[in-house]
C-alpha cells in the first residue's frame, strides 16, 4: 500500500531520534529496521550484530550499518537496543548484554510473544535502563539479511507492551521511533497481546503449517498436483507455512496456553462444520459462510489489505 | 503475473473458435469468460443469461454480450454452452436446456466439484451433444458480473474431466478454447479431480471459514483487534473466507466424502502438532515447519505465485 497517495511513506527526519541504535539479530526484521533507520535518519549510528559469522559478513557487504562481532560490543554506547532474535533466544541475549548497557538506554525486542519474553529478559536488565517490549505485526515469508526492506513496517501495526511502571518518556520515544517508520502504534499488556496474537497470527500459522504437512503426506494426490492446483486456496496457506521454522517453533513453545485455548475453540467450531457437511445441513453452512464476510470487509476498509482483484489486475 | 514477458497474454484470434457461445450464470467466472471471449475473439456471438433479472440488466449495461431472458433462449443455436452456476444448480439447468440444445453442441460447466455435477447433468443431455466438464482453478474473493476480468484464467490451470467415451474432437476444441485464454489444461477423471481439489481448495476454504468464525465469536479479543492485527497471518484466511457462500455451500454438500476424508487426516495431524506444543517438543515442531517449505518453493518455481516481498514492494 506504499503507493497510497492519502498517506505517503514518511519523510526523512532532519535530526535522528537516537545517537546510536544497536540491532541484535540480522534477519528480516533486523535488516528492515536497519534499512528504515538509515533511510529515514532515525539514528546517528546503526550498529548490527548476529551470532552467525556469515550473516554478519553479508550485512556488512550490503552496507546495513556498522557490524559488531558480538552483542556486547554492539550495545556499547547505544541508546536504543533492539533484540531481533527468535523469542527463545531473548533471555540469553539479555543476560549477555545486561552488564554492558549504557546508562539510561532503552532496550526493546520485536518478539511475536510478549509474556514469556518479558519474563525471560527482565531479570537480566539493570535498573538504569528502560525496557519497552515491542512487536511489529509485519513480515513476509522470507528470512535473512537480504530479505528486509525499509517499508516493511509502513502502515502496519506495532504493539508496545510496557511492563507496569515503565518510564513514560522512554515509552513515548519508542512510539516516536515506530511512527517515524510509518507504523501505527498500539499499547497493551503482554498477556492481552499474547491472546490477540494467538488468534490473529499464531493459530493461522499452526493451521497453515498443518494443512501443508497433510497435503505433503497424501498418497492419492501427488505433490506436483498439489502445487499445480494450489490457486484454489491452498497457495495462501503455503506462503504462511514457509515462514522461518525456528522463529515459529519458539512462538508456539512460548505462547502455549493461549494457542492451545484458541485451538480448542477452533476444533469445536470445525467439528460443527464437519457435522453440517456430513448431514447435508446447507442452511447452517450458508449462514456461517455469510457471517465471515463482515470481518473481511473490516480489514479492507481499514487499509490492512486491498481487495484481491486489484492485485491480480496489476500483476 | 500478466506482466511476465516470458509468456505474454495471448493475442486476439483471427477467427473465432465458436460461432455462438452461451454463458449461463453471470458471476465472477461467467463474466470473466464473456470478457475473455470478446477480447480474444473466441466466439462470433456471445450470449449470456442469469436467473436474476438485476444481474441480466447489469450485464447488458456493461456490455458483456447479448442478454437472453432465459437459459432456453440463450442456448438456442449455440455451439458451446457453459454453465457458470453454483454446483447445486447444474442438474436443474441441464434439465431445462437439454431439449433446446443445438445438434452437436458442446456443453460444459465450470463447477469446483465434478463427480456429482456430471451425475446430475448427464441424464438430461441428449445423445447428439458432447459433454466436456471443466473446472478453471482460478478466482478472487469477489462475486457478480462486475467482478470478472479477461485475464482471470491466464496462467491458471483448467481441469477437464471428460466422461469415458467423450468425443476426442470435442475435447480438443474445449482444450483449445481454454488455452486461447492463456490457461494451462489438464485432463483427469472426475473422481480424481474431486480428491485433488478437496485438499488444494475445499479443505483450505473450510478451514479459513472456520477460523474466521472462531475469531468472530471470541469475547476476550474484540473484532476491531482481530481486524487491526490481521497482518500477522489471519488476513489471508479472511480473503478466502469472503468467497461466495452459495457456491461454497454447494461445494461442500457435493464433495462431502473427499472433504471429510481430507479433514480427518488434517485433524490427526493437527492433534500431533498440538501435542508437541503441549509437551514442548521443539524438535518435532522445527522438523515439521522445515518440511513444509519445500511445497512453497515448488509453487513459486512453477509460476503459480510470486514471492510475497515483490508484491509488498510493488504495492
Amino acid at each position: 500500500m506504499n503507493g497510497d497517495s492519502a498517506s505517503p511513506f514518511p519523510p526523512r527526519r532532519e535530526a535522528p531520534i537516537f545517537a546510536r541504535l544497536a540491532i541484535i539479530g540480522i534477519g528480516l526484521i533486523g535488516s528492515s529496521l536497519a534499512r528504515a533507520a538509515a533511510e529515514l535518519n532515525l539514528a546517528g549510528e546503526i550498529v548490527l550484530t548476529d551470532r552467525d559469522k556469515l550473516v554478519r559478513a553479508r550485512a556488512g557487504e550490503i552496507g546495513l550499518g556498522l557490524i559488531a562481532a558480538t552483542a556486547t560490543e554492539a550495545v556499547a554506547g547505544a541508546d536504543h537496543v533492539i533484540l531481533c532474535v527468535p523469542v527463545g533466544a531473548c533471555g540469553a541475549v539479555a543476560a549477555e548484554i545486561g552488564p554492558h548497557l549504557k546508562h539510561g538506554a532503552i532496550v526493546s525486542d520485536v518478539g511475536s510473544v510478549k509474556g514469556t519474553v518479558v519474563e525471560a529478559m527482565r531479570p537480566h536488565l539493570p535498573g538504569h535502563v528502560h525496557f519497552v517490549p515491542a512487536h511489529p505485526v509485519a513480515g513476509t515469508e522470507n528470512s535473512g539479511p537480504d530479505a528486509g526492506f525499509a517499508s516493511l513496517f509502513f502502515k502496519r501495526w506495532s504493539i508496545l507492551t510496557p511492563p507496569e511502571g515503565t518510564d513514560e518518556a522512554a515509552l513515548a520515544t519508542v512510539r516516536r521511533f515506530w511512527e517515524a517508520m510509518g507504523a501505527e502504534v498500539e499499547v497493551m499488556t503482554a498477556s492481552h497481546h499474547d491472546l490477540v496474537l494467538a488468534i490473529t497470527s499464531h493459530l493461522p500459522h499452526l493451521i497453515a503449517y498443518n494443512i501443508v504437512g497433510t497435503a505433503n503426506d497424501l498418497e492419492a494426490v501427488t505433490q506436483s498436483e498439489v502445487i499445480k492446483f494450489s490457486a484454489g486456496g491452498f497457495r495462501d496457506f503455503t506462503r504462511i507455512a514457509a515462514s522461518d521454522p525456528t522463529m515459529w517453533r519458539d512462538v508456539f513453545l512460548n505462547n502455549k496456553e493461549a494457542v492451545l485455548e484458541m485451538l480448542g475453540r477452533f476444533n469445536e467450531d470445525l467439528a460443527a462444520l464437519a457435522r453440517a457437511i456430513r448431514w447435508g445441513d446447507g442452511d447452517m453452512l450458508h449462514e456461517h459462510f455469510t457471517r465471515t464476510r463482515s470481518i473481511r470487509r473490516g480489514i479492507v476498509a481499514m487499509g490492512q489489505e486491498k481487495p484481491e482483484t486489484d492485485k491480480l489486475k496489476k500483476d
